[in-house]
């Protein structure tokens, strides 16, 4: 038989009402002779509460605490989901992670899974129950409660569809699937039916929140199809599959915003080998995630880098690079606080020309100043101002017709 | 090295506040160069608010679910209560009952613990940490988390002190000690330094909440001497200990009130064999807890059956009891709604006689009437109306001089 894996995130399982309808969803789908397995994240708050508790008793928990923590809210919704669907009469179980064989690293807090014994959940599903598992938790080698991060619960879900051999993973979550542009910014935006890994991959890295990237590489790597839908309405949402098995007849297929960047420019660095390799060292030994990049030859011997990052880390980074300016005699430093980034992807640009050319076109022609540029195969993003962010995410939208999928 | 268990209760953890308390009381003991081990119950009222989840989304949910529920609780505690260990810069770490080795019976919500391996704990202690283990939780072998029931922390506390080889076990709670007598209703109740396993076990079962019997007769069975005191003082409290090691000089050594009692007399019954079987087969059957039983012959061949039972099980109790009396031709069924029972507990009054006398003259001369009248080798109870039970407890509280310990 057939399995189908459906994951619902803490929206879905919101209060024991959320629960019990999540339970009737999960029946409706094993009526159609489908051995199910749910895999749950924690009710509404519950791990943002776990974590105030840990915040009061030490300012420094240990990550390995940590996780048997904040590991309670999946074993507290699993049990409770397993309840209400034996409530309306349809055996299940529930397992946490070391139950249902998840097994990780020996990190705490963001270990990867690195194998899945099934056998326990196997027998149970032949024993006839929906199998209701913990996300976002396995065990290690030490007999150990670990946390798999963020994103931590879609990326069990696909990990279990893979290991079961599901050909789909449904999540469900608090929209009705993934969208051209986020609808709150251009009320146009439209629901896409289908959408490959890899543009999926750069819609999330880009800020579109549906599903984190690493449960995408997961499923694109054992292709798995991700079914996102909404928990709360029947319709079909947004299948992510393979793109060799849909007909790419658009060049771009959604537009996302990123508004929360900003810019520093080293000025006047000398060009010697390895200068751009410090730079980037010393962020990235602060922890500071640097995003886009550009290098650029003013005259001979002398360049500025330029590059963004996230707000929060301005100031941080300011500071570095005001220091690695001074070791290596740049000029000076300049930064600029309120930068977004507007991007568009599509599988179908790398078979289309023009599509980076009309993007520029479109912001010039209605006066917007585009401050760096980054592209991938299926992507292009321009830095520019923060002002202009939502107007400028309308125009393209518009422009490459992603209000008439 | 001495291997000291702590066990602290659910009002001990009532907050991250008194989580930090606790956790400069367990490092105080540590720093006396001892190996320990904090066994924890859920904080507060997490027990009561996962059942309240529990009932919101199943009316019957399976013990199995209940189970992995309800131990999250102690998770939660456990975990938080090894950060605060370690905020305060000793090494620490939390371990659930499975973890800990903790072993039990195939049943869910009462399971009995069958073994301990000790392994874990034991490493980690050799390793110098403070090892925090989860109460009243298990593990069973179809690799299930079971809880233990009532008294269950108590009871993990012991055996782990048991299996541990450590000559005492702390129970901190919210009393400073046993007391001669409840101090809410006899406010010259006195703490008494020690007190024997069989005295504990007639007041717990007769309402001293202090210690679950469970706990007290495994302590027995272990020669574990459990050291009752306050979470919040820093005296010492009570011993519950071998009586073999206490000179006994006084015959009673405390008073104790079960208020909410209620009493059943089925009128001449047929006097023959099996017919008490036959009544009390039918409660038990119906999971109600008889606690004193009475026959009286008051003719040939006619007996009337008196028993007590508790005021929430009335009802019940007089159906049952109303078909077994047509079934068997009884004459009537009567009964008291308000009935409490006081008791003396000792071990000395086995050696002196005339302590029941006594009561029953305290009581007479104060113009309490008895209804029943029981009695163990170290306990004589009453049944008496519920409108005089106060008063007759301080009576004899004073008769007997418990207010001179």
């Amino acid at each position: 038989m057939t399995v189908l894996v459906q994951k619902f995130g803490g929206s879905s399982l919101g209060s024991t009402e959320r629960i019990r309808a999540v339970a009737s969803r999960v029946i409706e789908s094993k009526l159609k002779h489908q051995d199910i397995v749910v895999v749950v994240s924690a009710m509404g708050d519950t791990t943002d509460d776990l974590i105030k508790l840990a915040r009061e008793v030490s300012d420094h928990p240990s990550p390995r605490e940590y996780d048997a923590l904040i590991s309670t809210g999946e074993n507290i919704a699993a049990a409770l989901v397993a309840m209400a669907i034996e409530a309306q009469g349809v055996p299940a179980v529930s397992l946490t992670g070391p139950q249902a064989g998840i097994y990780t690293e020996n990190l705490y807090s963001k270990a990867k899974i690195t194998k899945v014994d099934p056998s326990r959940i196997m027998s149970e599903l032949d024993a006839g129950k929906v199998v209701v598992v913990t996300g976002f938790q396995g065990i290690n080698d030490l007999n150990d409660v670990t946390t798999i991060g963020r994103g931590g619960s879609d990326t069990s879900a696909v990990v279990l569809a893979a290991t079961l051999g599901a050909p789909v993973c449904e999540i469900y979550t608090d929209v009705d699937g993934v969208y051209t542009t986020d609808p709150r910014i251009v009320p146009e935006a439209c629901k896409l039916e289908e959408i490959s890994y890899d543009e999926m991959l750069e819609l999330a890295s880009l800020g579109a929140k549906v599903l984190h990237p690493r449960s995408v590489e997961c499923a694109k790597e054992n292709r798995v199809q991700i079914h996102v839908r909404s928990s709360f309405k029947p319709d079909t949402g947004t299948i992510v599959k393979e793109d060799s098995q849909m007909e790419v007849n658009r060049p771009v297929t959604g537009a996302t915003l990123n508004e929360e960047e900003a810019l520093i420019t080293i000025q006047k660095l000398q060009d010697r080998p390895g200068v751009a390799g410090q730079v980037f060292t010393r962020l990235a030994e602060s922890s500071i995630n640097v995003d886009m990049i550009i290098q650029s030859a003013e005259e001979d011997q002398v360049n500025d880098i330029t590059f963004t990052v996230h707000q929060n880390d301005l100031k941080a980074a300011t500071l570095i690079s005001q220091e690695v300016a001074r070791d290596l005699g740049a000029k000076a430093v300049k930064f600029d606080e309120s930068i977004a980034k507007v991007s568009i992807v599509g599988v179908g640009m790398i078979s289309k020309p023009g599509i980076a050319a009309k993007m520029f076109r479109v912001l010039a022609e209605n006066s917007i100043n585009i401050k760096l540029i980054s592209t991938s195969e299926i992507k292009i993003s321009c830095a520019i101002d923060q002002k202009d962010a939502r107007r400028a995410l309308r125009l393209l939208h518009h422009a490459f017709e992603l209000d008439k999928h």
